[in-house]
């Protein structure tokens, strides 16, 4: 962006995508035709989708249109460049690298893109001097990218953690209000449009792990690494965890986070039992959740609806503001030629509290058997919880432990795994570090 | 500024007011000397306080000394001034005058400063095309003001609702704890430091009342009005009411509000009885939260410390990373010019539940009466406690409403405290619309 484009009194946005976020935007900005919020005004100026004439809530009968997304990226009737396509690769980011190496900013709500390539881009915009902002991309209307890159800049991040992904987090409460099991949530979730019909992303966690590996970049000053990040889904989450952590006083949700230590930077995703009383834990429906840790700022919280059109599109249109007030800074708080991949922390070092939950054999000298085992392996339990037999099948326990190595957790698990008592792979999830 | 000092190398700035936040920057930026988050790096090179040889944990005697701010402002070598002396008026309005008219960027955490003079400071930065942030008069380290000023343009804001003020927040919070009464907790408050040793503004209301008289100007893009928010401290809080509000399943917590409405804007400083599963309820101690409502994001919920050096500083930092990355945007979200001070809602038209606390004699008859008054008025209870006498001074009853206008609701109270058998006069609180 050359400087003679500062305090334009027209700027002419250039939409790929008209999905929800893409159809968001259009609404707002129709019913807002004096959107100037920094002087100039924002006018949509083209679109490019997949089709042209399927039917939408809103009409774009009068917008030039676009078959190639990289032929409105590279118009000279496009000031700014809206990518809504989505995907790591493909029309998305070639759209995107033409719009930067034409100098032309980008607004992008695509977190995949971001997670997996943000580096990269950061350089192309920050070489060509055109914004690229990516709001959108985490938490939906919650500025959460805003207050890394920004407002957090007067201290050291030490970690992130929360809930990024509203359809996992709306699944888990519907399990646990309903008492429904996951497959049955999530065909209903996709029956009313909160689950994608491949869900794969979102309750294998990957969404979640872009979100978080974009966060963890903000956060540390580091590059993108979305190929460190430990991913686990909701997907084998079942009742009966729901069940027995509620019973230990937790809530399971799927946590996101990323610690920054001596040794390097951890980014995870996994289930996660939050304590009943934890703002986490009380999250619930499609709400998003983060916790954000500095060294001089102490524990900042942020709670907000993560998807939606009305919340998306309010962050696309922050973000359009904010190219219009002609702001220059680094793409990830840290100039493109200093970021480095960060160092991921070797996972089995990682110290942590576990629920451990098994089915046993209904006979004297078990619990014995299993307490010895962990204490031979170093394990120490917090608390144990043994429930009557519900099915001649055996007799479920379930034990939290004290801070333990991810490696001797996994030994121990192996252990157990093997006594002849024991009837089932202990099934193991995290207790949330928050 | 003009355009040439884009892309400084340096940024020069001059800190008149030395005091926590004062202090808690000059740490930080003596910590992190190569401070330069949008490229050019900052540096302090002019201080000035009251007192130049009073003892500081941090060494002032390389800087340049100004004994007036004024000077500091308009001085040559500053290129960005930071007010943090405090105070309305006098020496701190001077010279954030001073330094707009000089056409140099000002960053202030002064809450009074800005709720009381936020439009004519807003129309002279913008007519000398200064920045002038104040990021750290509000919520100390949550970027409360960024949020709306930036993040939340794309949406039009409905109410802002929360815990300003950490003093308050402290006070309401040791009292229940401890059950020991104000005027003890204040005073140990005093002696720890965390309460000014004038503490009115605090306990009355009136910081809270200025940080949500800037918030709503944000938001609704108006001039702050500070003259037109209604203000109710904790001053009056008994322990009485701490614990009937829980029998009853509140938190007592000094709320600040804001909403817009078809008539006007309606700013509130009151304590008031928020329900115990709420986030608003579960912020303890010094912590600051606030909800913010937009027609299209729904609601955002953000909680973090609110005061202190480490997040008041943070959060300045974070306003001269902002001014250093060039960003011309108005004072208020909306230019000066369009900025008019908000029609404030008639507050007897107002709606809103109600707790009403009294002490009636023990005989036959009385809660008849009472509910016989109230139904002749129009209020209409929703649930009624009645106390064992705790003395031969009578029985304490408690009633919550349902909604009802402020004028109805102040009838009702004139025509309780006038039956014979009631012995005080009702002690109102009003139930958060939260």
């Amino acid at each position: 962006m050359s400087k003679s484009d500062k305090h334009k009194d027209l700027w002419r946005v250039g939409v790929a995508g008209l999905g929800t976020v893409g159809g968001g935007l259009l609404s707002f900005l129709a019913a807002r035709p004096g959107f100037a919020p920094a002087g100039g005004r924002a006018v949509i100026t083209g679109v490019s989708a997949r089709s042209r004439s399927r039917p939408r809530a809103y009409d774009i009968s009068g917008l030039p249109w676009f078959d190639d997304p990289v032929a409105l990226a590279i118009s000279p009737d496009t000031d700014i460049f809206v990518e809504l396509i989505g995907g790591s690769d493909g029309p998305a980011k070639a759209a995107v690298e033409a719009a930067l190496n034409a100098g032309k900013p980008v607004v992008t709500a695509n977190k995949a893109l971001i997670a997996e390539h943000g580096a990269e881009l950061a350089a192309l915009a920050e070489a060509r001097g055109a914004p690229l902002l990516f709001e959108a991309a985490v938490m939906g209307g919650v500025p959460a990218v805003k207050m890394m890159r920004e407002a957090l800049v007067g201290d050291d991040i030490v970690s992130v953690a929360g809930i990024l992904n509203g359809t996992c987090n709306y699944i888990l409460t519907e399990m646990e209000a309903k008492g429904t099991p996951f497959a049955e949530v999530l065909a209903e979730a996709q029956r009313l449009g909160y689950a994608e019909a491949d869900p794969t992303m979102d309750v294998g966690g990957f969404d979640a792990a872009h979100k978080i590996s974009i966060l963890a970049a903000l956060a540390f000053g580091c590059a993108p690494n979305y190929a460190a990040a430990e991913v686990e889904g909701i997907d084998q989450i079942e009742l009966i965890d729901i069940r027995l952590a509620h019973d230990l006083g937790y809530r399971i949700k799927l946590v996101a986070s990323a610690d920054r230590g001596p040794d390097g930077v951890l980014v995870r995703v996994h289930p996660s039992l939050a304590p009943l009383s934890h703002p986490l834990a009380q999250a619930g429906g499609a709400l998003n959740a983060l916790f954000i840790e500095g060294e001089r700022i102490g524990r900042i919280f942020v709670q907000g609806p993560g998807a939606g059109a009305g919340p998306t599109a309010a962050a696309v249109a922050a973000d359009i503001a904010d190219v219009m007030t002609g702001a220059v800074r680094p793409v990830f708080q840290k100039p493109a030629g200093d970021l480095r991949p960060f160092t991921p922390v070797d996972p089995s070092r990682n110290m942590g509290r576990a629920y451990l939950r098994f089915l046993v054999k209904d006979e004297p000298g078990v619990i014995a058997a299993v307490s010895e085992t962990l204490a031979e392996v170093g394990v120490s339990i917090e608390s144990f919880l043994q429930k009557p037999a519900e099915s001649a099948g055996g007799v479920p326990i379930v034990l939290t432990t004290h801070a333990v190595a991810e490696s001797v957790l996994t030994a121990a698990i192996e252990r157990i795994a093997d006594l002849p008592a024991v009837l089932d792979r202990p099934r193991l999830l995290r207790i949330a570090r928050i």
